[in-house]
Parts: structure tokens; sequence; C-alpha cells
């Protein structure tokens, strides 16, 4: 079954601000037209930050659109023409001050299928060394680190909600059991 | 540490189509303004559907912003005044046509902390007797089962990529986990 949906025309709804929003006219398999508006997000990169003593590296962020604070991994958006693990490094050093010997590809995921077309690249982070963060004065966040048995005690219990942290973080510990023989 | 941010004016950047967006001026901890602009989103529910043999009822349906076929569990968007119990079991029958008599309510998340507000509510539903679905002709989608190890691979080996379907699987295997003495 055939389920692709074609491109007719394209306009831009809203722009100019952080957002760009765009309605397409599409045709559908049946014949009929629609149409489909979306979010254009530049994609992002997610990291799981994890210390010698096997703690993950977790943030306290602010998230306006909900008016409350989420407990998130480091993350942020791809730079135009930044290659993703360059994002990754750059927002772990940004966020929290480290930077990571050992880099390990966890995969992406698509958060918002049905109205963004953001993707967000995964990696694990090893061999963590500290040092200062470079936010701007903007940007309001806590560093602090949780055992993994923690983190996945969040997830149960409701205290870590965010989708991108939740996924990131069930597939490094896929990872990790994968390959701590 | 308070992280608030303090609404202080709103406008509708983007309205009368599928998406409404909105732009607040908001007072910073440091004093400073920002603009937030974000999509204003009813919430939606997420339901992981359990057959007597423990397979899973899922869909692979078109994402136009993404162009391309998702592998999801069967989900909609709260209607206006709609209890969330009641969204899930509408949204199961209309996409696949089942009918289910155990619901256990998994919890929610937030797969878009950034610039939405939506909240997607989680279920896991039992006792499923099939029927004629309800899918308007304009929805184009296509329902299959697969047992949950299958379910487990596709999310390792990336043949499932949508946040919302990995959080949802993902906690219902640990209720299932949990309660299969």
């Amino acid at each position: 079954m055939d389920l692709t949906e074609h491109w007719i025309s394209s306009e831009v709804i809203a722009s100019g601000g952080m957002l760009t929003v765009r309605r397409d006219l599409v045709r559908l398999q049946n014949g009929h037209t629609s149409n489909r508006e979306y979010v254009m997000h530049p994609g992002a990169v997610a990291v799981v930050p994890i210390l010698p003593n096997g703690h993950v590296v977790l943030e306290r962020q602010f998230r306006y659109p909900l008016h409350q604070v989420f407990i998130e991994l480091p993350a942020g958006k791809i730079d135009a023409g930044e290659d993703v693990l360059v994002t990754g490094q750059r927002e772990l050093l940004e966020e929290t001050g480290y930077t990571a010997t050992e880099w390990i590809k966890l995969g992406h995921q698509y958060p918002c299928i049905g109205y963004s077309n953001e993707i967000i690249h995964m990696y694990l982070a090893r061999g963590l060394q500290a040092g200062p963060h470079q936010r701007d004065e903007d940007e309001s966040l806590e560093v602090f680190e949780a055992s993994y048995a923690d983190c996945l005690s969040m997830i149960q219990n409701g205290q870590i909600t965010d989708g991108k942290t939740i996924v990131a973080l069930l597939l490094a510990e896929q990872y990790l059991q994968k390959t701590s023989v």
C-alpha cells in the first residue's frame, strides 16, 4: 500500500522570529488535496554524558511552553552546516562545561512527526573532563548528576517526562548493557 | 535556584489552519526580556494495545513533515472537553477497529518541550476485540501486529524512530515486567 502524499505547493505562514511554520498543499493517494502545516527545524543533538562512576550528567531547565522545570539531557540545535558530532560536543561544553574523549552514536529519533520536521541525533559521551561552562547570561539552567538507577526510577515515577531524554536514556542503557560483558 | 520565566504579553503569529503558534514576551530571572514562540496543542493520547497473544497492534503512517512512513502506536488529539481515557478509546477504535476491556494509565510524556505545549497521555489497553475501523477516507494508514521482542528490536535497529512510540512501548514493557510475576 503506497501511503505517500505528494507536494503541490508551499507557503510560509509564520517566520521572522524563532519558529518558521510552513503550509504545504499536498495530493493524497485517493486523489483529494489537503493542507499540511509544520514547523521547519534544523535538527538537534542530545547527549547522554556518562561520568567515570557511571552517573549521568543532567540538567534542570525551565521550559516556557509548559511553564515548568524539566529534567533533561544536554541538547541543542544544529547550526547551519555543522556536523552533528560537533553540535553534540559544542552543546555539552556550552551547557555543562564537560568535554569527552569517547563519542558513540546511539541513533536518532523524531520527537514530533505530526507537525515538525525535527530530527534528534543521540550520542553517548564518555571519558568526561570537567571545565567551565559557556552558558550565556540569558540561558538559565542547573546541572546535576544522577545514577543510572535513579534515572530509570525518575522515568518510571514521572519525574522525567521529556520525550527526547527518555528515549536517549533508554537507548544508552541498552547499549551499555549490551557492551558490558 | 528559581528558573521561572514570567509572562508579560502574548500575540498569535499563526492561526486559522491546523497549527496555532503564539509568541509571548517574557521576563527572565536576570531581569532581561525575551520572546518565546510555541505551538498551542490540545494534548494527545497514545495507546499500547496488547493482543491476547502478547503482540502489539501498530500502524504504518505517512508523516508529511518528514516525507516518510513511520511505525507508530495508535494515537490522536484530545477533542475539546474530552476525557483523556475517552480519547484513547476513540482513537483506538477509529484507527484500528479494536475495543478493549482493560485500560491502564502508563503516565504522560512531553514530546517537544522547546516549542510546543503538547502533552501525550499513555495507556496500555488489554482485552482487545476486533471490529471495523472508522478511518475517514483521507486517513491513510496500515495496521499490523508485532511481538514485543520485535518491537524492542525495531527500536534498537532504528526501524521505530517515533519518539512517542518508543517512550510508550518502553514504559508499557516496564509495567508488564513488573506485574507479570
